[in-house]
């Protein structure tokens, strides 16, 4: 199993991965819930913005973009609260390419008592990741990254403490379309109506499964990881500089900032319309100056690294001469 | 355009009809707002359950299982109230088998003055239904019923009123994700990112509406309403009851109750079992004593009626010898 639990209550949202993160922020938590919320980049922020309307007593740990978020910081933060209900953080941002270490936060907040929810969509299936043995309580991620299924399913699963917490709600969640409990029948192994599941998409995703268990996830894992360090290698061969320090490289998403003189977005529509090769421009501040190459899933391959830089090292000489 | 509408905000929520359902009230609807739900069957309660979650100043319409919501009903009830800011109903109730008047309950909703919201989710694309010209504000439908495109996306439509109600808002949806502005945002005719839509089921849904197209829209009801009125007939030489009365019938949906003596489930595990037809059981109280019937998009065609009407006559001749 690619989460790597024994969680029973494991299923699949019809909606976007922001549906799995609505559904897990809409189960977990009630007016009130003291909340901490890591924001080290876009996806971290979305999920402030979903706790807000959550009505939560909302604290933030933060880290700059390019960098994770530091446990000291997390710690200070958890050690100033009388109680904690629930802490979130990202594991792959692709917004910023950095890769959180999941496993040393866990250890923090474990004495707090706080539930661990971890946003895995970048990630799951290419970035090493344990569920059980790091003590992370509700993790979701999307069907369309690494495990390249089609868009439209978003894989979701809960510990028992966490369903124990989301039994004995006082308030039933906003949502009802995402209501876990009700969401369960349709799963469960009696299962009831509750909505209609997106059925050619779940057989994708099961055929996207096979093959994640064919390869074998630590496989899968060593595969990205190589892939990535070539796409380092060979673009800073190139003139770009690495935005993120490599020990918290995100494999599946590498932010790279240009050489100078090089002008980004013309140079990216070059890519994508005589290369029929895609990738994506920065964020925030780092739009316009840098680009994120993903490396997910079925994409993630040698060869595609090695035709990207054949096909930049033209380029750029074309710019620099 | 199979709404029959000019409405600027009509888009496309990725997940099921439930998803377009809850979309539509929580951007509708504020705590303490006045809400009329009209409940004529399983479908009408859910957006009941809904407007719960929602802290809404709920006031019901109710008609017995089997029959549509009397206009008359409605009025009284809207006479009663100071104001009321939405009135909703179902259009095909597929619980039942009912068609409601919408034409008829939007005259009555007029002079109220409060938003019509419409669930189309069984009927659009094989019944009559006409957005503008009726004057309903939010109507949304699924790709998987008369449209017969594959499940997982749920096109919906706001009128301007409801927009500027939308706009107007004192505080933000309950959901992020559902949350009309932001996904409109998507797509915008200048798009910005806000989920992953499911692109090849958009793609299928694309295919559908032109096949809808070029049947034409009027086309396609008269081959619903002709086919199921095949099918009653068919039905009731075979010693099946009609539920509804002729002029509330959906003619997507026919409820019929068995003869008697025929035992329903063993006689439905038969029809799908050795003849690869599906009909589905009766819920709530019609629950072993009546079948839902099914006739959407491409499945209702005369020669599948033909060959239910064949297959049922060999097996009730079995059965009552």
């Amino acid at each position: 199993e690619m989460f790597l639990t024994e969680n029973r209550y494991t299923l699949t949202i019809t909606g976007a991965g922001t549906a799995a993160m609505e559904c897990a922020i809409d189960n977990l938590c009630e007016p009130g819930d003291t909340v901490v919320c890591c924001v080290h980049g876009f996806f971290g922020d979305r999920m402030r913005q979903m706790y807000e309307r959550a009505k939560v007593d909302l604290h933030l740990v933060t880290a700059p973009w390019g960098e994770p978020i530091d446990p000291e910081n997390l710690k200070k933060t958890l050690d100033s609260l009388d109680k904690v209900d629930l802490v979130s953080v990202v594991h792959g941002e692709t917004s910023t390419g950095v890769v959180q270490d999941v496993k040393t936060l866990a250890e923090v907040v474990k004495p707090s008592g706080a539930l661990l929810l971890v946003d895995t969509v970048a990630s799951m299936g290419g970035v090493e990741f344990r569920t059980d043995e790091w003590g992370v309580d509700v993790v979701y991620t999307g069907s369309q990254k690494c495990l390249s299924a089609p868009p439209g399913l978003s894989p979701i699963t809960f510990s028992d403490r966490a369903v124990e917490k989301i039994k004995n709600r006082k308030t039933p969640p906003k949502s009802w379309y995402l209501d876990l409990m009700l969401n369960w029948k349709y799963w469960d192994d009696n299962p009831g109506y509750h909505h209609t599941g997106s059925i050619q998409t779940m057989y994708a995703l099961h055929e996207a499964l096979n093959l994640l268990q064919e390869e074998g996830l630590e496989n899968r894992w060593a595969r990205t990881k190589e892939t990535a360090e070539l796409l380092y290698q060979k673009l800073e061969n190139l003139g770009f500089k690495m935005l993120v320090a490599p020990e918290h490289r995100l494999p599946t998403l590498t932010t790279a900032i240009l050489p100078e003189g090089v002008d980004e977005a013309p140079m990216r529509k070059k890519l994508l319309t005589q290369y029929n090769i895609e990738v994506a421009g920065g964020l925030g501040d780092l739009a316009g100056k840098a680009w994120r190459v993903g490396l997910m899933g079925h994409s993630c391959r040698k060869e595609s690294v090695h035709e990207l830089h054949r096909v930049l090292s033209e380029l750029l000489k074309g710019v620099t001469v």
